[in-house]
């Protein structure tokens, strides 16, 4: 004997898709990432107001006029606001309606595309709606090209020979812990630059790494900018610049 | 007036690429990486003796007849050897003896696409090419997804949250400097297990760290195994195992 189900579906739910569609130039996405944007009746992504967003803009050629187009605008476009606002609080929510749309798209049986810059897991916004759609939907995640990486290539730079150790830091660190963890690295990419830049200058050139160091802005996007580290206006340094610190060459 | 040039080119020169082709699965290559390696007259990789290679599996299906096929075979397949061999003699040798062949090419005007599991300047050996041959040719490298990206998509993980630390380590590290940089680390992946990965699942262990870690092998690959970590066979993880241990979540 079987209990009458109530609730039976009719539609299959849809399958969430976490989409990396790498650094910025659109050829840096991979196949697997086009066939399924392609494929995927909702198409959502992270925006900040009245921007078009980077993400959009890698893949914007190959979307088609029948996909639903669904961007996820932030209420915010600091963390530094005046109490009693919470960047912590504001932005949780945030997430919290952004995973109830995507949510509601996939009830009814459509498959969403969240597409995000670099790589979905690699301090990426989809995480959180990862996190909040995961345990209740079947997800699929494309890893994609990471700044680091695209970094990296641009500027010429190996990353990591043999067996060193690789610290990715964000700018945002306090200079205490900036200069420890960058003390003990091997090699180490430094990313959010924008208004640390400074900070993360002075310690460059405390610690004697500044010789090494190598700054991009954008890097693969079609304004990036490649400059001499001495030579960034740190008032000028756009959050998608990263500073690579290459581990010492083995000659190998 | 001009000298006299008694060694004029007649033929340009060819142009050197390094491509990523991520991490296995044949999808996971990039749309530039595809286009250059069709284009390209000669496709260089690095293979162990009687071994096909990753990197050439993910592009086989893509390759015509008439591209020469180029590949540079390791003479060892161990770092332990018996004295007097000495391993960074052989392999440097090794080296310039590829960069000479490659070389050979590049002057008779044949641009050569030297392909790479994952991503060229991410612990690849592309990068003993890259060294010995830039400062002498045009040189365009390709950034592809590395197999840390794909792991943590296969393993449903989020990496690293807002300003958290990534640490990528070699799992070759000694373990006094394993468990140093692990205990200090926000997130962590551990590379190149295979031998090394009861002493990294030891570590683990003593700081607390192995209900967080997660295992996989051969991730995106065919043949990719998820493991929970206490199932383990130590004696069977291959070199190309990793683990990850997400960061702390981030509510968000």
């Amino acid at each position: 004997m079987t209990t009458a189900r109530t609730t039976e579906r009719t539609t299959p739910r849809g399958r969430l898709y976490g989409i990396g569609v790498g650094p910025g130039d659109p050829e840096l996405l991979t196949l697997k990432a086009l066939r399924l944007l392609k494929a995927a009746p909702v198409v959502a992504y992270f925006v900040a107001k009245g921007k078009k967003g980077n993400a959009f803009s890698i893949v914007e050629a190959h979307l088609a006029g029948e996909q639903i187009q669904l961007p996820l605008v932030y209420p915010v476009t600091t963390e530094a606001l005046a109490p009693p606002l919470s960047y912590e609080a504001i932005i949780a929510d945030f997430y919290d309606t952004a995973a109830a749309v995507v949510s509601a798209h996939l009830e009814a049986g459509r498959d969403v595309a969240v597409i995000c810059e670099g790589d979905p897991f690699f301090y990426g916004s989809y995480m959180y709606l990862h996190d909040r759609l995961a345990p209740h939907f079947d997800v699929d995640v494309v890893p994609g090209v990471c700044s680091m990486l695209g970094g990296a290539a641009v500027l010429g730079a190996p990353l990591v020979y043999r067996n060193q150790s690789l610290s990715v830091l964000s700018g945002v660190l306090p200079e205490d812990e900036l200069r420890r963890r960058l003390m003990d690295a091997d090699a180490a990419v430094v990313m959010k630059l924008g208004r640390n830049f400074e900070k993360v200058r002075r310690v460059l050139d405390e610690l004697g790494l500044a010789s090494r160091a190598l700054y991009v802005e954008r890097a693969t996007m079609a304004n990036q900018r490649i400059v001499p580290l001495a030579e960034v206006d740190p008032m000028a340094s756009p959050y998608f610049s990263l500073l690579v610190v290459p581990g010492e060459r083995w000659q190998g």
